[in-house]
């Protein structure tokens, strides 16, 4: 069972949204077993939408098509839909109630391209809008199913969840499609392949891996395709944990979570606090962490401490550490780690003080050097990084590999 | 001139990741006068890319392609690409010196997968990855323009501006475009249309304004097109004065610079200091800060205050204020400000306070209720906001919002 998706609008193409209904769309159908084949973002011009619409429905079976439904002179999607099946319009009942529902609620004068807002193509199932005045369409023609949804992302998004997804699953018996996913970090893409190549290699044909890497970690997604949901996912844990096993040390979490959640996550389940010193991060470990509903529980704070000064009055480092080796030295953040510790009763706390750039550079600390220290119940440790020449970059490695320390000392202290 | 983009992997197609590489090439693309026909997401199939290059060859003058150049089993785009156009693979003496680079850097033990990442197509311009092992490829072929570059975001990025746009400008005679941006906050896209109709109205036709509302903040873009690019900026800066003059209390700056970096450079020229007090936000103020390099200049740092216990310890708030008011009143806020500007000897501070959500909320203080305040160098400032109920949302308006006050207060009292 294969899908397309088209999106119609300008404001996709020239850039001034992203198109995040998509990716939406796309993770409940493959959910429901349903495979995404293409994804298609077209203009608001007649002859290309019936274009996307041709090429679709000899690709797919079910094609999904979003926006271009409002009353203005730039949404021709119904229209143009009309011509393709080559029908008319008629005015819908229901659809049009709910127009004159929503104007009388917020007592808005109501227009004539308004009250066209509830025609639908004279084909169709109208699927009733409860977040807005545009109904959706479900059409079958030759074979496939079309459907048409505003491009507004909650109103989709009740049809999708409420009325279309559960019409599709009705109307087809659908495969079972299985994800298992494993996050590692601390190791490339490439040598990560290398290791457990003898796993890759031995997976059936109904079982795929895909790697997908973002700065510091590499996401492993086992995904299979069976008639039986329960044998398949068997089947994928099995190769899940053959994976594991050869690589082990680098696996955070077999779950598809971001790295900073999964450790939130440990900690709160072990009752465990966390604070951080953040130097040239200037407070980016801080917001992934808090960007986490429930983090409040692990994490207590910490200081965003950019300034030598406040390296001392925060982290209580000493003025010496920093003369003799330097803000950016093993001594400083080990301190900074220390001080953070005592200073805001954390069981565990991650101090960070790097050369971020694109300045700042000397020839025995170019821009890139980044010390990390992570402070734990019996230990504290650090590592010296040696990133590129990127400011974001280097901010966002060294937060990753930051994380990714705390997750391994806490699992080696909490064992 | 059409340009097509076409993102190759499953990544996308089975909603893992939302594709926000297409928004910003479109965007530069749009910016450099390059209109984008269609964006399509297909999956990693010989076949499938194969008819995709197929189809936007048959719509675009440019066809720009991300992804499956990794080194791995899954990514077949470069020996697609070689079937599509019928040339074999080179290995780029210029790429695979880039490759050992990178590996040595590491010090990352070096596969066969990662020397063939050096290959490319016989017939194309290799487009050298600054920022990662693959390189891109520049391919002309039957007067057509096909780009292939990296899925990863900031390799993709740095080739489009170093090198592809600028190619493409040079490779086509296109008309000039000139684009002025205003940046407003803290009003609305609606009251600010009305606003400044009568100028709308007014723009002739080769002159466009287009609003570019983003949380917190709508940039106003006058863009023009013309032969003559000179006469061209004084039409637009015309009519940019009379925007200005209409709604000159919400304008941050004319530039297209994100609000944090235009309040950095304003309070940098002025030489002068800036520390955080961020509960609620958790460190997000302080990395929009610090993601810009210079940013030291002018921010000292602060304190993610994110347990009570800290906003006592680290930013003096007395415990019969958090007692009395709790940690989300104009009490707290307004000592977390001042306890920054005491502690942290900065000339200004930002503190924030409130109920991110999507839990916490109470019916006196709901989720979404926030309080910021500022102290500057003759008072201490304070504003209630009531955002929604989702917590990314919460977080981001709270930072765009405090900064606008920050924005205001150096304004008036630097006047």
């Amino acid at each position: 069972m294969l899908a397309e998706l088209i999106t119609i609008g300008d404001e996709i193409l020239i850039g001034q949204i992203v198109d995040t209904n998509s990716a939406w769309m796309a993770q409940k159908l493959n959910l429901a077993g349903i495979k995404v084949k293409q994804i298609s973002s077209v203009s608001d011009e007649r002859q290309h939408i019936l274009n996307a619409l041709r090429e679709a429905s000899q690709r797919a079976d079910i094609i999904l098509i979003t926006g271009g439904l409002g009353p203005t002179k730039d949404d021709i999607t119904k229209k143009t839909l009309a011509e393709y099946f080559n029908v008319g319009l008629r005015t819908d009942q229901g659809a049009l109630d709910n127009v004159k529902r929503i104007f009388s609620k917020y007592s808005s004068p109501m227009l004539e391209t308004n009250l066209r807002q509830a025609e639908v193509l004279e084909n169709c199932t109208t699927i009733l809008n409860q977040n807005g005045t545009a109904p959706g369409m479900w059409i079958e023609n030759k074979g496939k199913i079309y459907v048409s949804m505003p491009g507004v992302p909650f109103e989709m998004m009740y049809m999708m969840e409420e009325l279309v997804i559960p019409k599709i699953k009705e109307s087809f018996k659908l495969e079972s499609i299985v994800h298992h996913t494993i996050l590692t970090a601390g190791i490339g893409e490439s040598l990560l392949a290398d290791k457990i190549s003898t796993v890759e290699d031995s997976l059936p044909e109904n079982i795929g891996l895909a790697y997908l890497p973002k700065l510091g970690v590499v996401r492993l997604r086992l995904s299979g395709r069976g008639s039986d949901s329960e044998s398949l996912k068997k089947e994928i844990a099995h190769y899940a944990s053959r994976i594991v096993g050869l690589v082990d040390e680098f696996v955070v979490i077999e779950a598809d979570l971001p790295l900073e959640k999964a450790i939130l996550d440990t900690m709160s389940a072990k009752g465990l606090t966390l604070s951080t010193a953040e130097s040239c991060t200037g407070g980016y470990i801080a917001s992934l962490l808090t960007k986490h509903a429930g983090s409040s529980k692990v994490y207590l704070g910490g200081a965003v401490s950019y300034s030598n000064d406040l390296k001392t009055t925060m982290l209580s480092v000493s003025e010496e550490t920093l003369y003799e080796y330097g803000a950016v030295s093993e001594e400083t953040v080990l301190e900074m780690a220390n001080g953070a510790l005592a200073n805001y009763k954390s069981d565990y706390s991650i101090a960070v003080s790097g050369i971020a750039g694109p300045d700042g550079g000397t020839e025995d600390k170019p821009v890139g050097t980044v010390w990390v220290a992570i402070a734990g119940k019996t230990k504290t440790i650090s590592r010296k990084f040696q990133f590129g020449n990127k400011r974001a970059q280097n901010i966002e490695r060294s937060a990753i590999n930051a994380l990714f320390l705390l997750h391994k000392l806490v699992k080696e202290e909490q064992a």
